[in-house]
């Protein structure tokens, strides 16, 4: 199809419902890894609609782009980017400025917005839902979430399959590949980390996936979509990986499980929720789940969904982003969403991995008495190390008791602890 | 919402333009367990727009029906189906006639039809998602696979995920149910089969269950979505799970794996495809999908994306059936049908699950050679019942190189052969 001759823009901003053999315009901003893999595969024999970019937001001009089309107006000031009346915006800044701002403003406008920007949805999701919905315009953001696997988008237009009371997962690739990792070589998380960057496989800077604030704003991302939270991302409880020694995840194994960073939520009374290292049994369908791989279950009415695929990685990314300017671009599409709930949100009471050690610890008998005189109990255990390790995983309780319960086995034991949450194993098989 | 007063039917068959505060006036074909859990469920407290039954379908219209809203029209003929004009026609009846001639009416008068019929889409969905792509009208069946997994529709939209080049899973439910029971009581599959249906688990009829049918109904349904292709029911392998016997599950134990209902198909090359009953390693996520659950693998460029969860019940396909209906009501949806291709499907080459039985076996040395001689190579094989019982596993070859090596096995060594295919375990965990 000929794009040189381009249609007139009209003053209409609800450019959705142009002639659907026009090519989608669109204003790309961010011209990193992932825009650069989206400006080459537009340029791929089509799928669906053609799409053109016509404006990239880039934040130096000067630097060659040679992913774009030569028609593209590559800008540095966001200020003219509307000049053009674009179909759609695909915001691949990421961070919260300015994307936020150039978001506002075009759903204000009426143009649809496609981001993959986790943590502009965690911050900002409340409000940029509220104005999608004012001004009836698309804001698609499939990649979010487990870029590879499209379920988000499904379940907002789907309400009778959206009825569901709690979710898990693991979200994250990179600390999954670096626990795998590390599991598997007995290595430590650092020189998993090292190991992964010398492959390409994590970012340069992989600070939000190692502390884990990239689950924790995927977590709240899919509260807002499932359970129409709004809920604070410092109110979660949210642990990273860095602290996870070769030694838990050996330990863990003796227990018949191992450590996934996995993310958890519960509805079906109060909202209850955590990112965090977990120890997972074996059965568990998680625990199958390795290197970069992601999965997401969720339990509804109707029993448990699970969406199992790859987490991310620029090529799948720039596709699912495309797909969703395809979606964005049909003839009379518009944001389904409906308002947020303001909520808070609490830590659940979860089954706890709890290790012990000393030179010479108590017997495992006066240890489990020690414990269940804090309420805490235990529901299975070894002992390691010619009787200086105990390892456990305990029966449900809150973090108060386990926490009160660890310091009384340091007081009186004398003894190094570390605790870990554990999410109960699915029952109805991996 | 009152539904007292009916908006007037205009003379535009387009209704999905119809303002969306009215409510969606559904002509139901079929009111048998989930045509009537559908009809109670419009009913509840709306998730969506309002849904109004104005005309219902049934064999006998004396017999009572307290599901239905006492101002529908119970007809038995439906030749009146399209005077009042409704928006979405719900095809429950299953079976081929009438339903084809009705749902070829609907589609070719732009009434947007929805359906849970794998039957009907396997033999006429050619012919049907071609009628509905001429006249723009929504066809949707996400109930017709996995029930209650939301993913077909989801694909039809999105054509850069739909880049897929193969796809496997367990999509029937009461014989996964039957397999899985025969395998954990050792018992038959047909003493299973009664007590699931005493527990109300299995069709009075499961006929299309047993022999394979429903899957290889649901394998060309899929086949049309993910690949485009037009397969012919009747050239496609499909075999029933009546005859695996508890030896032959209690042997695939022995080789590390199990039996499931499985559908497997690739067109990376040319398409090749198969329905039955077919070893499973336990290292494969499908071995864990046990009892009524689903699941479904597909491949494609960016990795494997899995969707697993309830296959059936009354319950789901009705909730998903209604969110259908919501979705063909949109504003301006239509059909994103692009025209089949007609396409031979071969049985795949792949690795088989072999077992000889005799009074006195050969040496297993000699088996392998005998099977060498035919081109067939053993993977790994154990022996039992003090050398009478020869399983392996083979490594993959064509079906006429298996069963003439069987041939020669019976003619040499006077046993007793049982053949099944095995699926190669998925490289990426479970």
């Amino acid at each position: 199809m000929p794009v040189a001759t381009r249609p007139l823009a009209g003053s209409d901003a609800r450019k959705r419902s142009a002639p659907a053999h026009s090519p989608i315009r669109v204003a790309l901003l961010g011209c990193g890894t992932v825009g650069s893999s989206f400006a080459h595969l537009v340029q791929q024999p089509s799928r669906g609609r053609e799409v053109v970019i016509t404006h990239a937001l880039v934040r130096d001009r000067r630097q060659l782009r040679p992913s774009l089309n030569s028609a593209a107006d590559v800008i540095d000031e966001w200020h003219t980017l509307f000049d053009a009346e674009p179909d759609v915006v695909v915001e691949l800044l990421g961070g919260l400025e300015p994307a936020r701002t150039i978001v506002r403003a075009a759903l204000q406008r009426g143009i649809a917005v496609v981001t993959a920007n986790k943590s502009l949805l965690a911050v900002h999701g409340a409000e940029l839902r509220s104005i999608a919905a004012k001004t009836a315009t698309p804001l698609l953001f499939e990649a979010a979430v487990m870029a590879g696997v499209p379920f988000l988008g499904t379940f907002a237009r789907r309400p009778h399959a959206s009825a569901i009371t709690g979710l898990g997962g693991i979200v994250n690739g990179t600390s999954n590949y670096l626990l795998t990792r590390a599991r598997d070589e007995r290595c430590g998380i650092l020189e998993a980390l090292a190991d992964a960057q010398a492959l390409g496989l994590a970012e340069p800077d992989p600070s939000k996936d190692l502390d884990g604030v990239d689950a924790a704003e995927k977590l709240v991302v899919l509260l807002q979509q499932f359970g129409r939270f709004d809920v604070a991302l410092s109110e979660l409880e949210t642990e990273g990986i860095t602290y996870v020694t070769p030694d838990d995840l050996a330990r863990a194994r003796t227990l018949g499980g191992t450590i996934k960073p996995v993310i958890h939520a519960d509805w079906s009374h109060d909202l209850h929720a955590f990112a965090a290292p977990a120890f997972v049994a074996d059965t568990d369908l998680l625990a199958s789940v390795d290197g970069g791989e992601n999965a997401l279950t969720v339990r509804g009415t109707h029993g448990r969904l699970v969406f199992r695929g790859p987490g991310a990685g620029a090529g799948v990314t720039a596709a699912t982003v495309l797909d969703d300017v395809l979606e964005a671009s049909r003839p009379a599409a518009q944001s389904t969403f409906t308002p947020l709930r303001s909520a808070r949100v609490a830590a659940p009471d979860t089954p706890w991995f709890i290790q012990l050690s000393a030179g010479r610890l108590p017997e495992p008998v006066e240890i489990a008495d020690l414990l269940a005189s804090h309420g805490v109990f235990v529901q299975r255990s070894t002992v390691d190390g010619a009787g200086s390790r105990f390892s456990a995983i305990t029966l449900t309780c809150t973090r108060r008791r386990i926490e009160a319960a660890m310091r009384a086995c340091r007081a009186a034991a004398g003894c190094q602890t570390v605790l870990f949450r554990a999410v109960e194993g699915s029952r109805h098989g991996r």
